[in-house]
């Protein structure tokens, strides 16, 4: 941690310019509504599961042969775990919480125990803005995502695909989306999973930035590793799972399952399956490296059968709020939610979509929340209007976490006796000397009263969210960053994509 | 309870046009994140207002004899109250739960313990459809808004002023709010509180239709009663209570506080003065006629310091789930939330003001929701279009309740056995003897493709639910009336229209 420290003394005034991430430590527990008999029964069938039916690793021998020397049942690709292994590999070596370090180091950030992080959207290939056709992400949207989150103080994380940029060729986004994040912000981001040598890259990156011993012993990034549900990791997955851990970079192993397609229609049968597959995922990761910080995600939606689609509704908000419990009972940091709707335009669908979502994360006990604002079009396209919009209910989120106030002062009592019965209190010294940070005062939501909302215009919380994003970047300045360092990163980038072929 | 039978048995065919009102038992126990220490502190603080500052009871001599005679310390109307003894009183003789008896006894509901009932918004003085100006509410207006509630199977309630009926006089509104509910659906309703005389024309109304005995011995009617927060029960509001309590109907005593305004700008100290408010006039309706059922409502809001509108956020949250936790601690009903926005269209700010209350409501385990549809405008306006998607919301929040099923079959260790890794569970019997009612399936929120959505025309789900609602309106039918009973509830409204002067 020394080298944190001098950067701390170093940091130039202009590094101030956008306030340290607002830390959020949820003083409210989570919602726990499932007890001590149906928690241990979905652990029993997860083991089962992983006994008898076993998981695939594919295309990978040596997650194999990890497996095979730690003592499975390794017949084929096909991998069976004794009762209990996986999850007492888990609890052995994986940290219960761990530190994920920024350039800035004011703008690290903490996953696990009451810790709550945000990060934007990720993944999605379009991009929508009012007014404008919606189009296939660029790196120029990349870059203009990533500096709306650089000055979104709710989110402490800069994520990591926020849109794809698809102008790049497939094999050289991972170079030009972690520089994105190294250059243009300088909040702690997410590394591309999506292959063994996006995985490598990055590390390099973070070893020229950081230094290379700093990134041996410290996170300095995580990557989201998807279960190829049901009971699947492949190749590619495992490649970047392995490198990442191996490197004691953070993996956020996350089943993704729609239910009655790549798992049983139930809630239960789905939980039972995304517990089995991230007990193997995250045990893997301890197998590689013990002591690899590493995550549990959750990503789970019902199924339109009409139309193949996945819906978003209490078979999401359940299985979060039992996966939270479970994952908690394990031991290690939980991402899942988001501010998620299947809408195609931010209206009355897409603010109630993610709100239900939005808020049985936060009840879930979540301390990873990916997708935090942006999210449209169930996950295909990245909205600037509905990123501002989200970004605000985080906000109220974050004040919602801290719970109730039952200070002596915060009681009133003094308040009750200088005011009587059928008086008001906006002059009292309890009010005058509150009423500032009182309340939250959204900039996207309308509260005035009808007459001026006609005066202004008749605006949609969406048309009010336009003019902010735009607003916010014409003022947006970059985090400084040393000359030499950014020469060695472009310099490394452009290198590395000589080297690849252009693909996709 | 013997004439509900005989209704039953009586009940004509064309009765069932509409299926009986989906009954919400909550098996998702309420969210509970406030210990024992805190509660106990805020009963203390509440006891020791109504004992040391007291509560006004105003113009109501009647009211002040019967707390003089109960015990307390009356001095003008200023009512002190012995700390704990209003608690006593609601303990010692409000029921734990009632019944509200419908028209049609297969509607009638039932409020205390895990039961969840849901009823349209009240008392907005304006109305908006889709494609037309906003306009003050008419009783055309209201009796469509009755009609599209007798049609939602999640409003097991009717509600009552769901839109103010502008044109008709105020000194009348009572009378044909009554007719509307009682004619043009079959659901139990909400009766007017807003005079003695309309809680006596409403009462005569029910014993037409139901007979004076069953009237004198059931709960037939509810009616919010409105605490003149801070501290204040005003001469209407009493006389109401008074009324309703004396012919044992529910009464819920209704604080409507917006922090810093009618009370201290502290979620603590709000709920403080909630509480004591709501103990007050509740032990009232004991003293009036003990056993008499009655309520805890509550409305909580912040308040925009600039604008002096009402905000809700996160202390609307927090205040609803610790008054959910104290009123249980009291044993009788709770009233409260809302589907509720500030928002002057359905834009994704409605949307998501709306699903933030709506969960909490449902989190915070309260029994009875007024406001679950239609809400906009801060209350002032009744949104058709917001209605018809705040309904279908509800269908979800039941599904939440109902928490998870974890049966042997509900796990699906079968399926696991029948589907290896890497195929998928579309054609398992698993799936397809349960995917029809396995999610639920929106008619308001889109879930298809983006082309699919961009081919239907490109709707807002609001557009969407414009067209659901005039459907709806073409295919009501009114449930059956018998002609004598209809002639005599016109026969009795007219006579009360000539009597009372046309006012307003």
């Amino acid at each position: 941690m020394r080298r944190g420290l001098r950067a701390k003394q170093r940091e130039p005034e202009s590094h101030r310019q956008v306030p340290a991430a607002k830390v959020i430590r949820r003083r409210l527990p989570p919602f726990t509504p499932f007890d001590e008999d149906n928690l241990a029964l979905i652990e029993r069938c997860a083991d089962d599961l992983l006994c008898e039916t076993g998981m695939d690793f594919r295309g990978d021998p040596e997650s194999l042969a990890l497996w095979r020397d730690a003592g499975a049942d390794v017949k084929g690709e096909r991998v069976r775990i004794e009762r209990g292994m996986a999850r007492h590999l888990i609890r052995a070596t994986a940290p219960p919480s761990f530190v994920q370090h920024a350039r800035n180091p004011r703008r690290s950030v903490e996953f696990g125990n009451d810790h709550l992080v945000f990060a934007p959207g990720y993944g999605m290939p379009f991009v929508s803005k009012l007014g404008e056709e919606r189009h296939y992400g660029t790196l120029g949207d990349l870059d203009d995502l990533v500096k709306l989150t650089y000055l979104a103080p709710c989110l402490q994380h800069s994520g990591g695909v926020t849109c794809e940029p698809t102008d790049i060729p497939v094999s050289h986004r991972h170079l030009e989306v972690a520089y994105s994040h190294l250059r243009w912000t300088d909040k702690p981001f997410l590394g591309l999973g999506t292959s063994g040598v996006a995985a490598v890259d990055t590390i390099d990156l973070l070893r020229l930035t950081f230094g290379r011993e700093f990134v041996d012993a410290n996170c300095c990034t995580a990557s989201i590793i998807n279960v190829n549900s049901p009971l699947v990791l492949d190749h590619t997955m495992l490649e970047a799972l392995k490198t990442y851990a191996a490197a004691n970079q953070a993996t956020i192993v996350t089943p993704f399952v729609m239910g009655g397609a790549m798992g049983p229609v139930t809630p239960a049968g789905m939980v039972i399956q995304v517990l089995a597959e991230a007990l193997a995922g995250a045990a893997l990761t301890q197998l590689v490296r013990p002591g690899a910080p590493v995550m549990i995600g959750v990503m789970l939606s019902g199924l339109n059968m009409k139309t193949g689609a996945p819906t978003r509704g209490a078979e999401s908000w359940l299985s979060m709020l039992v996966m939270g419990q479970l994952v908690r009972r394990l031991g290690i940091p939980y991402r899942g939610g988001a501010a998620s709707t299947s809408a195609k335009v931010v209206d009355s669908q897409a603010g109630q979509e993610a709100a239900d979502m939005l808020l049985m994360t936060v009840l879930a006990g979540v301390n990873f929340l990916i997708h935090a604002a942006g999210h449209l079009d169930a996950g295909l396209c990245m909205s600037f209007e509905k990123f501002v919009q989200d970004c605000d209910h985080l906000e109220m989120i974050a004040r919602f976490a801290d719970g109730i106030d039952f200070s002596e002062d915060a009681l009133a009592m003094d308040a009750f006796r200088e005011i009587g019965p059928g008086q008001h209190y906006l002059s009292s010294q309890h009010t005058l000397s509150r009423y500032r940070d009182a309340f939250h005062i959204s900039e996207v939501l309308d509260t005035g009263s009808y007459e001026q909302w006609r005066d202004d215009g008749c605006l949609t919380a969406a048309q009010r969210a336009s003019s902010i994003w735009r607003k916010r970047l014409e003022l947006y300045e970059p985090p400084p960053i040393d000359a030499a360092l950014d020469a060695s990163l472009r310099d490394f980038i452009e290198r590395r994509k000589e080297a690849l072929p252009a693909s996709g």
